[in-house]
């Protein structure tokens, strides 16, 4: 399972740099920043949920490459946005410097614009789908990572840093500012084999995902505290330096194992419900909960 | 005419408050921040170039009303961002605060990229538009507004702030940050009535709509330093303090009235291919040359 998500990161790092190149850009520089802050080693997951959910339906991973190249330039503009100095103030992402770093901010702001503005660029280009799957896509995209999702998390969380936070409150924050994303990948891997999605299958699917993007974060927080800055990639602690709140400071780090073992067995569960071949969606839950960065 | 454009004004602002109250926005501080950031005063040049194309084409304005909302979004973004410190560092926008200055830098930021997503989510849910025609308009509005366009425009411009520009490299600049955007009202209006629009129409469309954009700019630049702080509701020479290029720099005073002229009369000569009554257009090209903000 590991080499099949080694082979669909490379898969969607082909996908990203090809539909870049598409995109018809006029100013290099801007390119440039815009393909640094895509290319950055991140982890994929959310093209990877895309992919397998749709396998999971009996879809090939041709009728997914438009959508996980929307996905993950949705996810990629967030971050060079999130470490802007006027956010998270980040100047290293996964070993390298952020893209305001390597660049500078206005460019990073653009190439964020840019990458937004690709995405829904790439679901209105594809050939592969149909015209209304395209727009359905399209729709799913754009609530979860808008003022409704992603954006609205991102609120939530500078809104909250320096102060405590209830366990729901901080669930709300991860709901929107992960979840919404991590969702909207599963649901848009489905769709893109399988339109329109029958309810119970989409119920299905929506467990599975919230439960696994819950289980991520959970997980996130405990590797800020027990993992080092070299295998994070990120400045080891930089949670608790911000004083942000996390599951281990609100159910200790016990708990938090505890709470991340618990949603990855609801996600195992809501698996149950899904027809075809779901081993990498359940190997993923594991994965998740798993991983040492 | 000023009527007309006065009425279609307030139906555009009574269209971005409802759309922008269906988007189940999660967070009141970033809602009430699009808002600010929407609800800016603006002359709503673009949804009025949409609505009076598909006028002209003999279509309704309920047609056009998401596409004006999803310009109109797209448009207002692009100055949130645009006015930031890392960019322009404007402090005022027509005699108010700016969105960063009302609210806070993260919050602009944020503010800029849910107003982009919502105008992507706009189009996708518009119960009016056929599937591929709500397709077309979307990928009209992306290829515009990103790397290929407008956002391609604001990296030109930071990039050559207190550099000198040819008159090729200003017009260059401009075609990408505001023409790209004012040709895609115009295609966007009339492809809401009309879809798939013919070739020749569109071509005449395009002549029309790049040379409006253009004297567009010409009479900016020349109000920069001919109009006053008061009537501007910006701050006047602007452009001069930041040593940024002009046509009144490249042609002088005059060669920059006689350019903004000339392209009066292009603009007026493209109308002459397109059928239906083009009045409302053929003011407007009058109207961009001839206004004192």
């Amino acid at each position: 399972m590991k080499q099949k998500l080694a082979s669909l990161q490379e898969r969607i790092n082909q996908q990203l740099v090809a539909h870049l190149h598409t995109l018809d850009g006029r100013d290099e520089r801007l390119l440039s920043a815009m393909e640094y802050g895509l290319m950055n080693g991140g982890k994929r997951l959310r093209p990877f949920l895309a992919y397998v959910s749709a396998e999971a339906l009996g879809g090939s991973f041709e009728q997914v490459d438009a959508a996980a190249v929307a996905l993950e330039m949705i996810h990629s503009y967030s971050l060079v946005h999130d470490d802007l100095p006027a956010m998270d103030d980040d100047d290293l992402r996964r070993g390298k410097p952020t893209t305001h770093i390597a660049y500078d901010e206005a460019t990073a702001i653009l190439a964020g614009d840019g990458l937004l503005t690709a995405a829904f660029e790439v679901l209105a280009a594809a050939p592969v789908y149909q015209p209304s799957q395209a727009l359905a896509l399209s729709l799913l995209l754009a609530r979860a990572s808008g003022a409704a999702g992603m954006v609205a998390g991102q609120a939530i969380d500078l809104a909250n840093v320096g102060k405590s936070m209830t366990l729901e409150q901080l669930e709300r924050m991860h709901r929107h500012k992960t979840g919404a994303l991590i969702r909207c990948a599963v649901l848009m891997g489905a769709t893109a084999v399988s339109y329109p999605l029958a309810p119970e299958l989409e119920q299905a699917l929506v467990r599975y995902a919230d439960a696994i993007g819950l289980a991520f974060q959970v997980q996130d927080d405990i590797l800020d505290i027990e993992s080092s800055t070299e295998v994070l990639g990120k400045t080891q602690g930089a949670d608790i330096a911000l004083n942000k709140p996390t599951y281990p400071a609100l159910l200790g780090l016990e708990g938090a194992r505890q709470k991340a073992a618990e949603l990855c067995a609801q996600a195992q569960a809501a698996l149950e419900e899904v027809p075809g071949d779901t081993s990498a969606l359940a190997w993923l839950a594991d994965y998740i909960i798993t991983r040492d960065h």
